[in-house]
């Protein structure tokens, strides 16, 4: 039985807290039982369910849309900090910080319509490569992830997304490959302006921020979209750390858990020395917190879809 | 078969509407069809799920909680618009406007934690009576409408609130009364402030407006918080036009509905007067917009809970 789920996590102390925690919180008549409406599970994207290096993806659909733009503008090619995008100077884009980087890739969407950004972002991921990897966005997810999200929704578990990553970018991919909807993805927006001229209704994107969903605006974002605290949530980063600490705050079985990525072989190998989401205090803190790290390296048996099945597949396929 | 649902509802026009759009999007390979996780219905709260005479239920939240700040700050009572909130003077309330007496409201709550807030909400839901009804919140809510909000779930949609209300005053009784979890209630927000003191990790709810959730902002908060396009709205003011416009504005089949309050025998009567939410552009311009009026003196057969049950329940409950 036990082996029949999460089959891309190895055997080890992390696979074994989180059976342990969904048996005890699903328990019924049991001391951690939670309600199924009280399971909430919250996740953060780059990084968490898929990679995030060189760059998160936002900015590689920004690169895309400001080709675009400098078609028409080639002045945009000598600006910067356009050109540091244009030209994937990573320094000059890493040293802008990691909102301000953020804000700039949000801003190369404004004036469009919400329903042009969606249909914009869907061809885009439906034709975008990793710049290291070279396989489509599809394949850069984690498996032991996907595994982790359908368990918990087996379990009653409502998923959610909470990434600073632009709110309808991650939507245009999160359903069909996460199996999240649309409500259930809490992201950084722009302001939205409700328009009619000519006769028409629309939805008009700004490029003035809304919200920048990292840090301590998590938890603000997760009360504000949610209404309650999760039990479980899944980070990378001290950008995740409020959130993971929130969520810590609460009452009853929780489960806090930190990906920690050791493992150049497979994926990368990085944390304090990543400027766009550096992994040093919830490192450091970590044990105080009472956070669960997850060593990539020890705990995925695979990492990417396409990795050749395991053993412990096949077995459980047959 | 057809009158065992919706047995609040009179046979009629609105109802055959009701009926025949559920029928056409969950026929499955019929024209209409949409799947069910594009059932989206949004529903304003205050008026349209439950009362809203002689003032929304905010007002008389915050009334209580000003008892208790003037308890301590006795010269709250003699200024304005603090006065106008202790003696409950309504005609200097509906002057201030809509948007600046709810800021008002939702002010009267800052400073404390968000469970703080939660509990504080519960606790008045569970003794609170409506001010010229007299009965406690859970009988003000119109019984048509649980059960619209039920046959829509039935049927595969996911229902939500979208008010103008306080995002979390809704939510501490949306749950229980209808079946509406706080993760689809979408109203108005104050900002809220994470906070690391002593060890201690809170939100703490601040004066500041986040979003006043009426109007124009009700589609960019569908927008934000659902990332989807309705295919159900029901309103009943013209806070709720521009939502039921961004719904119509899409493609397939749709249903705009907008209850008109006509009934001054079994709750109230009012429309263009009534001045933090009048009913004028959209009574004007219905049909113009494809709307579905919906009278609640032909529409409704019984209006609250608690009224006698109509002999097509005991038809259908035996």
């Amino acid at each position: 039985m036990a082996d029949q789920v999460l089959p891309s996590w190895n055997d080890g102390p992390v696979r074994s807290a989180i059976l342990d925690f969904v048996a005890r919180v699903t328990k019924e008549g049991g001391p951690d039982f939670v309600p199924p409406s009280e399971r909430i599970a919250t996740f953060d994207n780059d990084g968490t369910l898929w990679c995030e290096q060189p760059l998160q993806n936002q900015f590689f659909f920004a690169f895309d849309r400001l080709e675009a733009l400098a078609a028409k503008d080639p002045s945009l090619r000598e600006r910067q900090p356009f050109k540091a995008f244009l030209e994937r100077d990573l320094a000059t884009i890493h040293a802008l910080g990691k909102q301000a980087a953020f804000e700039l890739a949000f801003s190369t969407h404004a004036g469009m319509t919400a329903d042009e950004f969606a249909g914009i972002a869907k061809e885009w991921f439906a034709s975008a490569r990793h710049l290291k990897l070279g396989i489509p966005y599809a394949q850069c997810i984690y498996r032991p992830q996907i595994e982790l999200l359908s368990f918990l929704r087996a379990n009653g578990f409502k998923t959610f997304i909470v990434s600073g990553g632009g709110i309808d970018l991650i939507r245009a991919f999160a359903e069909e490959n996460y199996g999240i909807p649309p409500e259930q993805v809490i992201g950084s927006s722009v302001k939205l302006r409700f328009e009619t001229s000519g006769g028409q209704v629309d939805l008009m994107r700004l490029s003035e921020l809304n919200s920048f969903d990292d840090r301590e605006v998590k938890p603000a974002n997760i009360a504000l979209h949610i209404g309650r605290r999760p039990i479980l949530a899944f980070g990378n980063s001290d950008g995740d750390l409020a959130m993971l600490r929130y969520m810590l705050a609460g009452k009853g079985a929780q489960l806090a858990l930190l990906l920690h990525h050791d493992d150049a072989e497979r994926e990368f190998a990085y944390d304090r020395e990543f400027r766009l989401s550096p992994l040093i205090e919830a490192l450091d803190k970590a044990d105080e917190y009472g956070i669960t790290l997850v060593s990539m390296k020890e705990a995925w048996k695979t990492v990417f879809p396409n990795a050749p099945a395991t053993a412990a597949e096949n077995r459980t396929s047959s």
